[in-house]
């Protein structure tokens, strides 16, 4: 080792030992002829002292990010002169040796915990960012992550095994990225949206419990915080039940908040249905870190004289003390909605005395003004929010608003973890509405799969959900915190009769089921046993635990926009070499049989 | 759970209580009316009975692999009956309950441990043979080689960093699988041949003890035992010379073998330098369970009057006992020659009476056979088999004759394990030479480097390895195990000075090395650190770790010739809808800028 103690390690019974450390210049000063530098390296930071004559004139030379060598004795530091801000703070080393091991150029941004540049210049240059505390912890919390969620997979008996990524392309095709075969011309590979197909046929295997931190493609339209190549903790497990898959995600869940986080979770997680959390809160990832549910005014309002509120669904939000925002603010507001895709944001302001304020308290009927305060549970000095549309669509602006309130109030203790699994989901969604979410749809029927083709129906409706598959619930589960899904799975179908009729429901043909699932179908021929499983979004567990804004940051080399690696460059122009060799353009010629077959008619 | 025990744990203290047990029919008898089943689960198996009317009467439909659930209570087996061989063989279920959960079709091969069906049917189905109980064991031991050598890098202090998949195209780029970015249309992501470059800068980045079980991806043309994804244990490590990586190395070795295959490495492993191993074993991954060293004897027949001796190199190797091969057998051996590209295979018999047989004999000058047996080290009965050629080609040659006699001849202890560290291995190899192995040399110059442009030379050549690149060493080294490879690593080469001084004898220009290089080398201009790494072949170690004859059988969904997948029969044609989707056949419009400019003139 080029180095004999890592400079984070130094403690006053040190004093006296000549020791070597290398590491980076973070700092250096220079005191009257004396020269004190911050060297880091990945365990923390030392002092190190060059003094006056020959060392100090060296030392002279050195600039930010040089990486050093250094021998010399620890001492104590003078009197007066600790610093009880850092673990070596009581010492210093009085450098007799001095190696410059490689020198820096100028850097493009300094090194310190606020950056002033953007994050595209960080990126560009993530091997300096990375040399920051903050990016540095990131990094090294999801290595724990991983180890911590292993630990507990493995004393439950899981098997790792890794599934291919160069795989045949799904169905939901139209989200694969594609990898041209060169050895075989005109066929191409594709890389996995997830395991799922593998892993179901592992347990078709009778593997039983298998895990993975599987590397997963999809090719989107660039969202925010969204990666073409992303993280998940992919687990599946054989002859169980859905609350055989919760009590094992709470076990991962909960030894990853006590250890990382120093956050005991209470078990078992609370649970609510879906249905229950559109309605109470207008998202399938209701942040329970704070009140103010919806409250359903249809039925109140069914008689109403204002042409706006009949609607299929009429719900409201209070705003706690809103009726005295200026009204700009209220202004604010419908712009607000207005991103969000809305018309707008009707509001009604309930005065100090009672009375109602705003420009729709006046379409309304008398009756409904009176009991307006007392339905919505608003108090006088409370703003209340309207929406009324779709159930869906009101449920949706109106649980934004929810938030974004929650947020502008501080109603929203951030120290705080919640946690909810969301149960009894919809299995099936009408295709249409799928498609025009910017989803893919899979099949020709009226209905498509809200999770997957192979998500069985829950008990309840195992036997009965082709007689209404808009209210069919399935046997899959979502795992909240904090308002994000972090994880979620399902059990899955295993007998093939229910395989047939769910199919039969999404207009899935028998030859169409052939084409696109053939090799599981034909998998699950053979005896598959009950399963289901889950998976986690790892790079959002992650960066909840980290405490950090963004996936970006706990991901070593994370890409921008577009799927742009700013610091490779990557994608980028290939050669027509590389094109030819790789047989994009290959052109298949006619089959040999067909034409013997014309030449002989 | 559907059930309340696993088969393989039922022991004598279980009788009298109820069980319900999963699992598939391993195999049904029937006895006069009673049924005796074997069921199996992922914990081993256990005998469940149906008795006489009913209950036999229903399990009498049961067949091979379906997948059932029954409730009985566990019993001590008849005396006489049980059965020492398997762990439950004390006791039986009598079962009072039979769920078929799922039926089997007929199998299309029996799941027993020796097969009578080719891998392509087995791997068509991997499911069902994954049931069988080696395939199974292979995967559980992949997964403890993997949270063994885990365990190992976190006590070191690693951290585990997932770099990225869809990057950049490398210089080795005719090798790489490229990726099209729909949404960068006419650029494309490249699959990494392996992390080295994003180790690298994470080794910039500070991190310091990396390492990562990553997937990696080479489109080559299809060899035995290649694929086209395959996982490597990936290692960099700051401020290491050496002998710090290779201690660690062993470190992470003598825990897989100790935990997994029982035995233990005496350490520190022997080293053996590249020179000598080609010497003595002809090859660089020397099998040293046995000896049959080769002998150099160029010096011996300089003056030889046999013109086939008359080459750069002669070398031998004996075969004890050899001489009385039958004439079918010698001349087996010229084909076993031929086939690897050689001309044949010379050879001298020595007789029992120290006369010297075979047709070269006579070739040779009177004091050439009377000192052969002693110079080679051969003894009445054996065959000497000779090669003349260039070293690298007559070593190979005499290295691959060696291997194949130590198998004819039992001379393999098939239970033993050697380890050796090859070292010092040649720096630059002929970039002619690397070509016409069907490498990629990169670079135009003369030399090429035999293990990448980072690796640095060894502290006896860094100042000097321009005076003569044929001779100069690399700092890099390799682990060989039972004349396998299965794993190598470098320390790289992190001065400016010393890179450059690399592409210059490579013939690497400086705007060429910008092009294919350029974010490493801007990276290193930021005070990079002395660093090293080495990756270990995982497939191949766990492949040795479980006995197992190829790596396809340590992984679960691996592919044959030509990177096809039998089981999911990708690489697949892809419809005109998604090549247009992805962007493949994008032809860049010329750039609006250049129009200008023309239009200008």
């Amino acid at each position: 080792m080029i180095r004999t103690h890592e400079a984070g390690t130094l403690r006053a019974e040190h004093a006296g030992q000549t020791v070597t450390l290398s590491g980076w210049v973070a700092r250096r000063r220079d005191h009257g002829g004396v020269i004190f530098v911050d060297l880091r390296d990945a365990s923390g930071v030392a002092q190190v002292v060059f003094r006056e004559g020959e060392m100090a004139e060296r030392a002279h030379s050195l600039r930010a990010e040089y990486c050093i060598k250094v021998t010399g004795e620890v001492a104590r530091r003078p009197e007066g002169n600790e610093n009880p801000e850092i673990a070596t703070g009581g010492v210093e080393v009085l450098v007799t040796e001095l190696t410059v091991l490689s020198e820096a150029a100028p850097l493009p941004f300094q090194l310190d915990e606020h950056l002033t540049v953007g994050e595209d210049v960080r990126l560009r240059h993530r091997y300096l960012d990375l040399r920051r505390g903050g990016p540095a912890r990131a990094m090294r919390m999801r290595s724990e992550a991983n180890r911590i969620a292993r630990e507990v997979l493995h004393a439950e008996k899981f098997v790792e095994v890794e599934t291919p990524t160069l795989t045949r392309s799904t169905p939901e095709g139209a989200r694969d990225f594609l990898v041209p075969a060169r050895l075989q011309p005109g066929s191409w590979y594709a890389l996995p949206q997830s395991p799922q197909l593998f892993k179901q046929l592992l347990m078709v295997g009778g593997l039983e419990r298998y895990y993975q931190i599987a590397r997963c493609y999809r090719d989107e339209d660039f969202r925010a915080d969204r990666q073409p190549e992303f993280t998940q903790l992919d687990i599946e497990m054989s002859f169980v039940e859905q609350d055989d898959v919760i009590a094992l995600g709470e076990k991962v869940i909960a030894a990853l908040w006590k250890e990382l986080a120093d956050h005991e979770i209470q078990l078992p997680i609370q649970r609510m249905t879906y249905a229950d959390a559109m309605a109470r809160y207008g998202t399938d990832k209701p942040d329970l870190r704070f009140g103010l549910e919806l409250t359903e005014l249809t039925e109140y309002f069914k008689d109403t004289p204002f042409r706006v509120f009949k609607a299929p669904y009429v719900g409201s939000v209070v705003m706690p003390g809103g009726a005295d925002q200026p009204r700009r603010q209220l202004d604010a507001w419908q712009e607000w909605a207005k991103q969000r895709g809305a018309k707008g944001l009707a509001y009604v302001l309930v005065n100090a005395d009672g009375t109602l304020g705003g420009p729709v308290a006046k379409n309304l009927s008398e009756a409904e003004r009176d009991g307006l305060a007392k339905v919505t549970g608003a108090n006088p000095g409370d703003c209340v929010f309207f929406a009324a549309n779709t159930p869906a669509e009101a449920r949706a602006l109106l649980g934004a608003a929810r938030v974004e309130i929650g947020h502008r109030l501080g109603l929203i203790d951030e120290s705080a973890w919640s946690f909810v699994w969301v149960v009894d989901a919809p299995m099936f969604e009408e295709a249409e509405a799928a498609r025009s979410a910017g989803d893919v749809a899979v099949g020709g029927g009226r209905w498509t799969a809200v999770h997957h083709a192979f998500t069985s129906p829950n008990p309840d409706w195992i036997d009965r959900f082709e007689s209404d598959p808009g209210n069919a619930l399935a046997y899959a589960y979502d795992i909240v915190c904090n308002g994000n899904e972090i994880g979620g799975g399902s059990i899955r179908i295993h007998q093939a009769d229910v395989q047939k009729r769910v199919f039969e429901v999404m207009g899935i043909s028998e030859a169409a089921a052939e084409e696109k699932f053939g090799f599981l179908l034909e998998a699950f021929k053979f005896g598959p046993p009950p399963h289901g499983g889950i998976a986690f979004g790892w790079d959002r567990t992650v960066m909840l635990l980290a405490g950090e804004p963004s996936i970006r940051d706990v991901i070593a080399f994370p890409k921008t926009g577009g799927g742009y690696d700013p610091l490779t460059a990557a994608p980028a122009p290939i050669t027509p070499e590389q094109r030819k060799e790789a047989g994009v353009d290959f052109k298949p010629a006619q089959p040999k049989a067909d034409k013997a077959e014309h030449a002989g008619r």
